[in-house]
């Protein structure tokens, strides 16, 4: 990298400031490849951080990890009608092996809900079989024409479990624990407070019998979609002629679901936390914790940056030093830049009186401790951030969430302000394109422990349900 | 999976053998789709295990991993006219996205070359920026028309480092030294004892100006070539017009290397440790190290059981339990397939001596231990497992390398004795085309540390190097 330029400011163009973060922190990187961006060591290492916590969490609930191809026939897109109508027209298609034209084309999987069901056919057969708990990490790919690193891309990092249960009960049940899962960890790790509820029918997953999301609000009251996790009934199951041997030696269908997470989360850590000096990680999740900043070079601050550095690891806390030919001010702006959660400096002066100079990134707060004393404070601070860090992004995330009882106020509240919005529904798909048009806002999902008191917000006819709006990434 | 079937005995039929126990042991599993594979839990987990301690080996040595583009267009491939010529006969083309036809097409990355290349044509500028030590896990594709499972595949998954350094030296010196990490991986971790040289002009990598490789004799006295790792000076790096500014400000041209291990290593594994009953894993790669099988459902054995968990959770040793309502026998049976390290018996008799059974599965020994010993004792069982394994390969490998002479040494040794064979070599690529003709044996690599006394083994001339000769799979 070489000088830190200037970040854009955030409330001024805020997309600019997204593409000054992502690549300024050295996140991503463009390809002079049309579509294709590069996960740079600092963005990559971040994936594997959440990769970490989220497989232990897997592994955890009694999942497997296996690995599927990567190429489906054309032919078996197709068995799932809905599926391949959603999916179709966004893949990408291999024609050719070496130099011989296919017999029949193969897309590269856009996820792979029909793979893993062609296999479910073969190993399922009794219901000592059941439940089938795999998850699988890989790269899909989807024929976008837009891209955003991390948001929006043709090459997608992620996670995709596909599980086969004996009975829907199970099934549902596993849909929301894992929902509930990626809640947790979204909450706990990345700091970022989430509405979790079902889709409405025509934002559902393709081939789903329901779909569940998890809905984060950036910065600009923009929503992302960080995460879903479906359930498909019996549908592909029975298209796919999957069935087992129940108890009674009688042959069921078992019934299916489907969840997953990107590297899109990086994108909502991103724009949940930044700030004008750039990135703001969370400690649960950064893959360094602390930045060692040593100013000048006496005798005494490279000693106390050695012997830091050997508490630190022995406290397995990660941490890197910068000591580059290069001014503090600088340091300090790249450090601010890369967002770690904590900067320690060391310098002469305060050493001389024992000190060390502790940076809290997230509030840029200065804390004096004496230098024996800053290993042991440090995970109260961390935690003390994590917590700080979560209330701030609930507290302005529910500073934008606004309620809507007549189409006068939902237009009222669309123009003027960013965030979600509250509203009841009468359940007519009509009135939520006619938001959607109006408004470039769509239903997020149901809000199902909320008392319905009004009609439709855009028909005005009795409402059968509560739904929350917003624009989208 | 259902009963456990009759494995082949391996000296019968050493094809079939591996088969039956890459398929019984769950590693994996035969998908519909022409070419692919399904790498099932057992399977993965073990790569897991893999990746987890070379990933760890990789960062110790200061590299950082990465995420490239997936598609390579076609313009870009044919860049370096000796690796395009090298790959376009066994890539995957995508000639389409959505409905649209592309303008160029795209080939799924063979191996990552051109697009590091394009990319370090980016960011290195100066002195400063190098070297650059990148690596990235990811699946790559190969169009092969005849595939085995790990070892021959169209989607391998891999990691591979792609590097670029100030000099000569420095290049030389990474090329030889992640060779080193792999040696001590494969010699370490797997167990398995590699024999690592220069790969002769005919059979080095596509573009590279050296190859090097890891030689490992499998059961049946075939080489798998078991990784590799390239120089490949400025060549790359010039066609793409890579240069940066050395210390005296004058524009100079990288040093490129690139290094690769894949799946094929959990062949070498199986082919190396497995016998008659199945797979037999070293315990310092083993992704469960202990089977515990509680014989009966008495009292003391279910309180049993329920300790040794514990205490095993409490040690950090990886174990599970088959509790399933099946017999003794069948159970350990498949815990031979799987080939978990150590068997940990418990039984109701054993347990009235306050005695436990340990197995290990590389000599099947029994031994009783008092039961409070015997998570003291595997430690050491372990380490004592993990030695044995690695002499018996060795033993058994450099009990089926020979020494040829002239033709008819060889001819006699090739058509009789599997195995490697140690020959003298003129340098000329016509005798190892007939050597390879005559016995479909290729060179595997150069031996660098022996003196060489006899002419040429093929055409009596002078001889420049020694080689070792070898079948390969």
């Amino acid at each position: 990298m070489s000088e830190i330029k200037d970040i854009t400011n955030r409330d001024v163009d805020f997309a600019k400031w997204y593409t000054d973060v992502v690549t300024k922190a050295g996140l991503v990187d463009y390809s002079t490849i049309k579509g294709s961006m590069i996960i740079c060591p600092y963005g990559y290492a971040i994936w594997e951080s959440m990769q970490k916590v989220l497989d232990a969490m897997f592994k955890e609930t009694g999942h497997e990890n296996v690995q599927m191809p990567m190429f489906i026939p054309e032919s078996l897109l197709n068995v799932e009608k809905e599926h391949v109508e959603g999916f179709a027209p966004e893949v990408a298609w291999v024609t050719h092996g070496g130099t011989e034209k296919l017999d029949e084309r193969l897309c590269v999987r856009p996820t792979s809900e029909v793979l893993f069901c062609d296999y479910y056919k073969k190993i399922i057969k009794s219901y000592r079989d059941l439940p089938k708990l795999y998850n699988q990490w890989c790269t899909i790919v989807r024929w976008e024409k837009t891209t955003r690193p991390f948001l929006r891309s043709r090459e997608i990092l992620w996670q995709e479990g596909h599980t086969m249960h004996a009975t829907k009960e199970d099934a549902l049940n596993e849909t929301l624990r894992m929902l509930h899962v990626y809640e947790d960890f979204q909450r706990n790790y990345l700091a970022i407070p989430v509405i979790i509820g079902k889709k409405t029918e025509k934002e559902k997953f393709a081939g789903a019998e329901a779909s569940y999301s998890l809905e984060a609000m950036m910065y600009d009251g923009v929503a992302l979609q960080n995460g879903t996790s479906h359930y498909f009934g019996q549908g592909f199951a029975k298209t796919f002629g999957i069935e087992f041997l129940n108890k009674d030696n009688k042959l069921e269908t078992p019934y299916q679901t489907s969840w997953g997470v990107t590297t899109r989360m990086i994108g909502a850590l991103i724009m949940v936390h930044g700030d004008d000096r750039g990135l703001v990680i969370p400690p649960k999740i950064a893959p360094t914790k602390v930045i060692i900043i040593p100013i000048g070079d006496d005798e005494l601050v490279l000693k106390e940056t050695a012997d830091l550095k050997s508490k630190l690891k022995l406290e397995g806390i990660t941490y890197k030093v910068d000591d580059r030919p290069k001014t503090p001010g600088f340091k300090f702006a790249e450090a601010e830049v890369k967002g770690y959660p904590i900067r320690i400096e060391i310098g002469s002066r305060d050493l001389k009186e024992n000190m060390l100079t502790i940076v809290r990134r997230d509030t840029l707060e200065k804390i004096r401790v004496a230098k024996e004393e800053v290993v042991k404070k440090l995970p109260e601070i961390f935690e003390s951030i994590q917590q700080d860090m979560y209330n701030k992004a609930l507290k302005r995330r529910d500073s934008m969430i606004y309620e809507a009882s007549n189409y006068e106020e939902f237009t009222q509240i669309a123009t003027t302000k960013p965030g979600f919005i509250k509203a009841n529904w009468c359940g007519n798909e009509a009135c939520e394109n006619k938001i959607k048009e109006d408004f470039n806002m769509k239903s997020r999902c149901l809000i199902e422990d909320e008392e319905i008191t009004t009609n439709c917000v855009c028909c005005n006819k009795p409402a059968k349900y509560r739904l929350y709006f917003g624009k989208q990434y």
